[in-house]
């Protein structure tokens, strides 16, 4: 049996906030379990962090502490670390180090991978070592496995996922309570879902760094943040929450990538993280507060979709301590027939399918004017619309209050290219009877 | 590269009907896609069916076809068999000698498995080879590899799960179209979501099988179907699901399986397969049609879920061939440190953690009376109830119509143990008000 015939795993863990005492807690909690499933024991044997104060009190005398990170990454007794230093630079030179000392990596830091992916993995190939990141995207969800394994027998289409539970939190509080953002945001921080500097998930930064990673494990495509079409949820208005639900639409923000290829066409891969309408019927539209859902199209499986917790603790700790779980069963299979890092084989990441402009992404829109309460301004909208290809798909116009001289007129497009798009609309907005910009929100059928 | 340092695993494919024709179909679409991931092509070389025309045709000169499945399980030049005869019999005997000859096995068949799993997996684990389930469980949906691998961190506490698309195809109709279970049964076989004989499907049989497999990969016991409770949608009436509506709730056919070891309880698994209330506003409530979704619950990562589509010939070789990837690439792995099949060391399947009779169970029910419109009806039935420790949560009365002497009480109640509800059910149906036997259904909150 593994118990006799393999060792004891030995884990070093590089920081011990959050997600690090969750990991140390559930591995802890469930050693038992974890030794029942995986026939040898890991253990947590080396704890660092700058506090070691705090790393003390985690470690309870159950593992050694140490204020210099570089001192475990370099330890010959240490066969995988945990890397849950956060951000770019240090968390960088340690997992590199950590590589170059042939440990194994398991990390749950989603911007180091979409920024430096490219060289860790390289590095990681060269030295025949894994990093596994399960905790990087949609926390205690297994949706890197899923796409990486789970739906390994397809060509897959199309990834959009509720990635970021801070603004679906933000966005619940705004249809549900008619807040407006500032409120909804200033709720959120009150809860602990949004951080007192809330920019990176608001602005949509952490959910793009997330569906980077996404487009590569689906497409096979070196990470690429750099192209990624980030959007985030700064300027939404409750008014737009509330047309989108009368037209049966709910607002989500979306990391979206997905294949473009038809005849004629761009070829390549859209890389976008924008607030897009849904239809409510939609499961993924269900998707209410800080939870996370990821919904995948495969050409053989068709729709399918994932959910749970993306963030806290020991939803974050699952996917950590599950790496370990992974990475300790791969550790006797030959390096070169194991799960490849961005799900395709190294040599095999696609030089040819580039991350499409912004512009020529395909899709459908919403969109609201205000405009002069006066005839055929409604005949002179449709007809820049018609003169661009564009198909309306409903049109609602909210009747005038007595005396009000101004009113909205929402429409829903047909789905098309945005330079088109962004082209009617120039023309739209030098239309004298529209007041104002076009307030333009992205929409997915994703039928 | 993997492609240069291993050959070409070669696969022999027993059972060429809809899921067989499928999983052909799609690794040679796919074939390109699944190399880049693997590193090593994947070739069905050898077809078996007694219909060899049918085979012939599926194969199209790219595979060696034989009436003989035999042959196959025997050839030496076959690493992976994938059996998808189905049934117990001539399945089992070609899985056993598969195995013998020292072949994985990759197969769909949730009855084989949830019969003799037991026997064939200590076969399997004696010859050092692998039996991959996948599609065994909820067709393309990576159950299995999320319950074992995903959240193998997580002491799993619940799953349930809508695991039989015919009957929530079903009871989607009678819900939405108000159809009496006779109608729906007859739209969904016009449809082809149910057989001709669908007495499988409909009585809970098939949703029981996999159950059973669910509550071995999550709880690390023996595979034990013939203690699986097992109640199908046969005797739902449309009245039933139109008052659950109108308390906010949906009823589904549920696979059940949950972890009970409450101080002073009874300590084991409750495995079971029924018709189940569930609160509207559940995301599980709204799979409709003949979509499946599996909730789990684990300790660490709370409350996960899982959708797509259950059955099909592409979804279900979706998992087929997701399986010989994985096969594939745990072929260098030493056997001890592979996935175990059942998620735990073999030696480690609990043996105290026996399944608990329907008795032991402990859930809410809903509770239909037809009754004789007289004073105090409703205070008998709460007094029984109270003396049972039994807590009402809601009550809805029917207003009888004029001149009628009869009326419907609906009573949802608190959780309690099974026997005690059937012990008070007894006393209820003895009142000489109590016109009918009670129409009883069980009711999980998930929350």
């Amino acid at each position: 049996m593994g118990v006799e015939k393999f060792g004891p795993v030995r884990v070093g863990l590089l920081g011990v906030g959050t997600v690090g005492g969750g990991s140390f807690d559930v591995l802890a909690r469930n050693q038992a379990e974890i030794t029942r499933r995986v026939g040898r024991r890991i253990e947590i044997t080396r704890i660092a962090d700058l506090d070691t104060e705090r790393a003390e009190r985690v470690a309870a005398g159950r593992a050694q502490v140490t204020g210099d990170a570089y001192e475990v990454v370099r330890d010959p007794q240490i066969d995988i670390v945990i890397e849950l230093v956060g951000g770019y630079r240090i968390a960088k030179d340690l997992v590199l180090a950590a590589i170059d000392n042939g440990k194994h990596v398991v990390t749950a830091n989603k911007a180091l991978l979409a920024v430096h992916g490219n060289e860790i993995f390289e590095a990681a190939q060269r030295k025949g070592v894994m990093v596994a990141f399960e905790a990087a995207v949609a926390g205690g969800i297994p949706i890197v496995k899923a796409v990486r394994e789970g739906l390994s027998a397809n060509r897959i289409e199309w990834v959009a996922g509720i990635i970021n539970g801070t603004t679906n939190f933000i966005l619940s509080e705004m249809r549900d309570k008619g807040m407006s953002f500032d409120a909804a945001l200033a709720e959120a921080q009150r809860l602990g879902y949004a951080e007192a500097d809330p920019t990176f998930d608001i602005e949509g930064v952490d959910a793009a760094h997330k569906a980077t990673i996404l487009a590569s494990l689906a497409f096979g495509i070196p990470v690429s943040f750099d192209k990624c079409y980030v959007e985030g949820i700064t300027r939404l208005q409750a008014e737009d929450i509330r047309y989108a639900e009368q037209l049966g639409y709910r607002i989500k923000l979306l990391g979206i990538t997905r294949r473009r290829d038809e005849p004629g066409g761009p070829r390549g891969v859209e890389l976008r993280v924008h607030p897009t309408l849904i239809p409510a019927a939609r499961l993924i539209a269900n998707v209410e507060g800080a939870m996370n859902a990821v919904w995948v199209r495969g050409d053989a499986v068709g729709d399918t979709m994932y959910y749970g917790k993306g963030a806290g603790a020991e939803p974050t700790a699952s996917a950590v301590v599950a790496d370990l779980v992974d990475v300790a069963r791969m550790l006797t299979a030959d390096p070169d027939n194991r799960v490849p890092h961005l799900a395709f084989q190294t040599e095999s990441l696609a030089a040819d399918l580039p991350i499409l402009p912004i512009e020529d992404v395909h899709t459908a829109y919403y969109l609201r004017l205000r405009v002069a309460d006066e005839p055929g301004v409604l005949a002179d909208i449709t007809r820049i619309l018609a003169d661009a290809r564009i198909s309306i798909d409903a049109v609602l116009q909210r009747e005038p209050a007595r005396g009000e001289a101004e009113t909205d007129i929402v429409l829903l497009t047909h789905r098309t290219i945005e330079k088109q798009a962004n082209a009617a609309i120039a023309r739209i907005e030098a239309l004298p009877s529209v007041l104002t910009k076009v307030t333009r929100i992205r929409l997915e059928d994703l039928d």
